[in-house]
């Protein structure tokens, strides 16, 4: 029986880590890594270091591996993404054994970026290991990449009392504005989606590597921001070889809730 | 000049807080804690205990203030919000040039529940205290009920790249199911909103006093758990004397990402 942690780290600022998070790290015989890619070895390194920097358990072993990447001849993204997490739960299980065969112990914890919960797959290839192992399965929360901007801009997340919804780039583009909210956050966008809706009444937040040193912040009226904020993305991108950012935009209701 | 910093301390469980929350107590001057009422003495009792637990630092003054409540005589809800928010904010400003005034110094903190954020008005009477107070803010994130919830169910968020709706019990129950969104998490909701939609081809998971030593889970199809999630409610509500409750609820598409 293996007992499997994910634990949520936040989106890059080592202080955003939990106690719960750090005492849990400690508490695993091992730590897995997963590396994604040469473009986010900066990502890699970071993870690694709040890694270091919480675990006082000299016993607890730290190892990092290989991601398998998607099969981009599977022309269906939901296929596509499906067959990739059914490698993943694979090579997990490899990773597991490894290690745990060499040095003993069956408490294994995964550091997630953020939360586990939000947009990303840790937890649903945890559930096809779990097809294959026996596994006892704990998540511990994190910070997540709304809760750093929202921060960062010192602005609340909702309208009073009104909804909002997450959504992604990829839908912003195909769908438009997301029915039912005028509040919308955005995440994984490739590139931009923001400049492709009406900027009637809508402002920005936006943030680039929210929560870390290289972080970037923009705001105002979409019509007058929107350029900028491509050219700072654009910008970041080529310094850094790779981005991730996010946005909240509100359309404007007039509502008294906007005193 | 008032450094004023709001920090998010999670919902209920010490150990949510994170280290940068940790270090803003021990950095301020005086910590502020509102009291909101009998009926959530335990809240403040654990708000106090948390904050004792994290404060370092034996110059950091810990008060508390009892807050105004809301006049019911303002029929408009979001009018009797917004007279409320500028109430608070001149107790605020009361408070604070009192307890600055007697121990000195300029950096306060307020404890924020969960993330400042999510559907709280700290933020919005820090606002309205900036156009009385000369005033530097600082947000400190948190760890959100919906987060807690989700770990708590070890569940994720979102469907594999689909949006998701953030809504309030009132609003579930004017509007129906959220438009736009096959997942939605319910807050602020007085009682059972859940029960008033259509639970045809619809899953929940349900928390109370998530994150806390007295945490409910309730989850499964909607048709089937909705009564005994209510009945769970009524009596953890009499026991205790309040009640804080969320739930996510799915909507099943049969999507692939569904596997
Ligand atoms: C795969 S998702 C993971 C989200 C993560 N689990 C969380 O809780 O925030 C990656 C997306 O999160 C957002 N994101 C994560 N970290 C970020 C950061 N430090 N700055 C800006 N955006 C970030 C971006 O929208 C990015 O495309
Ligand atoms: C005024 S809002 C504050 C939300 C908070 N800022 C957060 O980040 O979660 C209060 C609502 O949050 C949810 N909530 C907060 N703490 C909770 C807990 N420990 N258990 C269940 N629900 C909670 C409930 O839906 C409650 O009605």
């Amino acid at each position: 029986m293996i007992d499997l942690t994910l634990i949520g780290i936040g989106t890059g600022n080592p202080d955003h880590v939990t106690l719960e998070a750090a005492k849990a790290m400690s508490a695993a015989d091992l730590i897995l890594i997963p590396l994604k890619g040469e473009d986010k070895a900066d990502l890699a390194g970071l993870r690694l270091e709040i890694c270091r920097s919480c675990v006082t358990n000299p016993a607890t072993r730290i190892a990092s591996f290989d991601l398998p990447v998607r099969d981009p001849a599977t022309p269906d993204y939901l296929q596509r993404v499906n067959d990739w997490h059914d490698q993943i739960a694979a090579v997990w299980q490899g990773a597991i054994e490894e290690h745990l065969g060499q040095g003993g112990g069956s408490r294994v914890a995964f550091l997630v970026w953020g939360d586990p919960s939000l947009y990303d797959s840790t937890l649903r290839i945890a559930e096809r290991l779990a097809r294959q192992v026996p596994l006892r399965l704990k998540v511990i929360p994190g910070i997540t990449a709304i809760q750093t901007l929202c921060a960062a801009h010192a602005i609340p997340l909702n309208d009073l009392a009104a909804p909002f919804t997450i959504t992604t780039g990829r839908r912003l583009r195909e769908a438009g504005w997301p029915e039912g909210a005028d509040t919308a956050v955005v995440m994984l966008d490739s590139g931009g989606a923001f400049a492709e809706i009406d900027p009637q009444g809508v402002r920005i937040w936006w943030g680039a590597y929210v929560g870390m040193a290289n972080q970037l912040l923009l705001a105002g009226p979409l019509a007058e921001v929107a350029t900028q904020i491509t050219a700072a993305r654009a910008a970041a991108r080529a310094e850094h070889g790779w981005i991730m950012d996010i946005y909240l935009m509100r359309r404007d209701t007039g509502q008294a809730a906007r005193a």
